[in-house]
């Protein structure tokens, strides 16, 4: 399990003044199709589809945005957006957009998670070398999977000392080394949301990543956990072919 | 953090009257436009739109009323109105003319908080200059965002002695007196709705807010945390830019 | 608080054979209006209302019923039919009206509580002149407020001993008694539906009554409470005025 | 409290080979109608309104069905189907039935709590007269009201020893025996649903009920209460008289 | 209960190395047709059903599919599709089809649970001589009733050492092989879904399988349940039996 954003290591020695990064917004947004807008005419439906395929491909400056598909494979949503960006704006400007659009009439943002990027109060002293960079900025990767779920941590985990959360966490980073095809990416949510984290791991092997679950359940860090649920199973699929797998 | 309405400090010495303040109801309403909407004509979109702006500019006395937008950002609304009155009739009076209005009829409220203004019980004695007015009296501010999520204690927490509560919260006020930026404002739901407080936090920076909730999981007063969900991220927006982002 | 219903005390010796009161049955039943009925033409809804009126006027003998609106307060409903009857056959008659109406096509009955009257079990020592009678016939008064909310108690209540249980009430009703302008109806609904109590708070003084909660937060009463949501603020409100308020 | 069904005591010696007796199936089929349908004209409602009636009326060889009004009583649903029989092959086929009527298609069916008779495992020593028949056969009564509830036990309770079961059941048997008026019958859905039990209870008089049910929270039985709810009171009515009450 | 997948034994020494077998995905994916579909016209309804049926009948290389009912036995539900593959995309690709049906536009896929073969890592002693392949290799039997849930443990259980778990689950293994007529599928969903399994569990025999779940709810595995609802009763049905159930 290699790791980004927020629970990358440091190599600044603790106490060191940190460079000022600025910090990201991130977004989950999934979405729904209302299953009448497939009771449309052809021409309707192609109209919808052309206007926001459009929509999609209209750059955004600032705005990094991935598409998923769920199709399928989760029950009340349809596809994912990620996005990414230093400005909540940025979000609100994409969803307008889509919004006024056709297709917009019938879409519902069913879970939406938001959080911002920030560094890790953890060391991950089996790889020293991520720059503070790595640590506040995503790099989406190119993989077919990503598992997303909100996290919760206990109460009681807060009110450990940081030397005893260092020491689980130590065992948990130690297991998720064990999958290097597996990519972590955690983000923050204190406030904004009603989660602690947004987790979203990237790879090519479902079965890697679902090892990876079961064997950290063993560990004394699932003691700590409030909530893990909802769980996406999402399938990197440019928006075109989200379209053709929903009408 | 700045503290305002019922969690400021007291100056006046413990036992004397207090001056006879008028409290105020107070309301966080979200809304959601069915998506339906969208779907009918130009002149009919535009209509409403003229009719609901106009309904919103309407002078209505004793009523404050902030416009939030939360489109993008939360599932299942799109707007918050922040509404404070010394009567919850001024409320109903508002309601009553969104309900009569053509956007009225695409409209749900899919949340509302009810809830009072109330001396907080709590000395903060960092900040001791605080008047018995900004306590019993919300002055929302001009920042950008708002963070609103009803709060609920566990029944433990009420029966920790006055002196145990007190503690508790000097580490609590101490550490939100570290984030000047953060503006708060706590209000009183206890037999009113389903929650004892709804807290509402005024920022322009939202990674000083996250900053300060994560801070705060580490101090003893999260332990008598029951529930403190859904939260919601909002965005000060006037209404003619609310329904900008909606149709 | 004064206390009515099952909640009042005994003046009658313990053992001793209680009169033969005939019970009534009381349900609380919460109602929203579908949006899409807003969007109907003027005389349909001028039809539509006269006719739900002339229905609520109409004599129903034996049943007593209160009207409040909840619009704006609370999400999910509008407003609060709260009725007494000696027999349930009267609230499903009324309902059946309802349902025949216009109106009644655009009508969810999104809550009901349902309960009957029944002595207490406690002794009230502050007021030990309350007949029988008012014990087990509710006298809704003519306040301005109605607070509802379903209650259950912790299983470990109901294992205390009944003189455990008569001092933890002891103190919960001196609390209650020094709250006069609040007035408790409390009837009960084991095996009837999901909640033990349905107890609903009549006050002109919401204040007085958010105070006397949070108050009785402080006492050991609050550790048996399992559940005591949702809350209802409720306005009473004549039918002809709810109607204004929803179209 | 005559009990019936799995709960009924056993006369034979333990260990006794019992009869072979063929265990039935039971659902608790809840059902709303949607109330749109109340819009539709006069003439389509009368065919609607014959035609289900027919269907109600025509032969089910080996469905036994009971036909219970929850108007006005519960949000969410309007009347119940009580079926009983040695197949499930026939709940589907009567379910088939209502979806090819016209009413069937505003119909939908809110709760459904599957279950089958089995012998109970504890022995009623107040009451030795019963069958093996009256325990492995539901035998629905006349009675006006019908409580009913899915019913889930706490782990911790089915790790005590048989002994220790029979003697906390004992006490509840015999408050329950106190309670002549109220009839059960327990069906078990272990594996089969959501619950382990669902318990439903015949009586002509409801406050009867309420106190037998109020007195068994005293009992140890009470702390092995896992859920029980949502509980439903349906009212014994032929189908008629419901569609009467409907539109 | 003969077990198959992954809770199948190991003839394996342990720690030599396992054949390389490829894993499967899983997808027991729900759906409910909207009730609004049966007031179509007849001619439609038959096109619709033609159409469906024949995309049920075109040949998925790579996709087992079966077909289930729950008409009438469960609430929010109609039909289950049990989906396994190699691949993930043949799942989407089906819901695809049936998106672009003129039945798929009153679908709505109302629960899906995802999941993986994987090896147990337990070891039934009483049953050392199933192949690796019938663990990680999903055979659908031809049995009338499949039993679906998903299944959540404890954290604490993934703390107890793997001795203590093997001595737990030989119990409950021991109960299992008592009811030779339940064929147990075990299916792993961690970081995939929200549960950590799907089990499913075919027979002809639902009273067997209800006397086994109620027989284990008194083995020591019964305290490490975290969730195992909800629960369906699902009846092995030919899609055209299906439709014909439904409309």
């Amino acid at each position: 399990m290699t790791q980004h954003a927020s629970t990358a290591p440091s190599t600044r020695p603790e106490g060191a003044a940190a460079p000022a990064l600025q910090r990201q917004f991130v977004n989950f947004s999934f979405h729904r199709l209302d299953h009448s807008f497939r009771r449309l005419g052809d021409n309707e439906k192609f109209q919808a589809r052309s206007e926001f395929l459009q929509l999609f491909q209209a750059p955004r400056p600032g705005l990094m945005c991935l598409t998923y598909s769920t199709v399928g494979l989760k029950a009340d949503c349809d596809f994912l957006l990620w996005r990414i960006s230093y400005s909540s704006d940025d979000f609100q400007k994409q969803t307008q957009a889509m919004n006024k659009s056709r297709l917009g009439a019938y879409l519902t943002q069913t879970h939406s998670f938001l959080s911002m990027t920030k560094r890790s109060v953890y060391i991950d002293k089996l790889d020293p070398f991520h720059t503070p960079e790595s640590r506040t900025h995503i790099i989406p990767g190119k993989r077919k999977y990503l598992f997303v779920y909100p996290f919760v941590k206990t109460r009681d985990w807060y009110l450990l000392s940081v030397e005893q959360r260092q020491e689980i966490m130590d065992v948990h980073i130690r297991v998720g080394n064990k999958y290097p095809s597996v990519k972590l990416n955690t983000t923050y949510s204190f406030g904004l949301d009603d989660q602690d984290f947004v987790v979203a791991f990237e790879t090519g092997e479902p079965k890697d990543f679902l090892d990876l679950v079961m064997e950290l359940r063993e560990t004394q860090s699932s003691k700590y956990t409030q909530r893990d649920t909802p769980i996406f199973t999402c399938v990197q699929t440019p928006m075109e072919n989200i379209l053709d797998q929903l009408f």
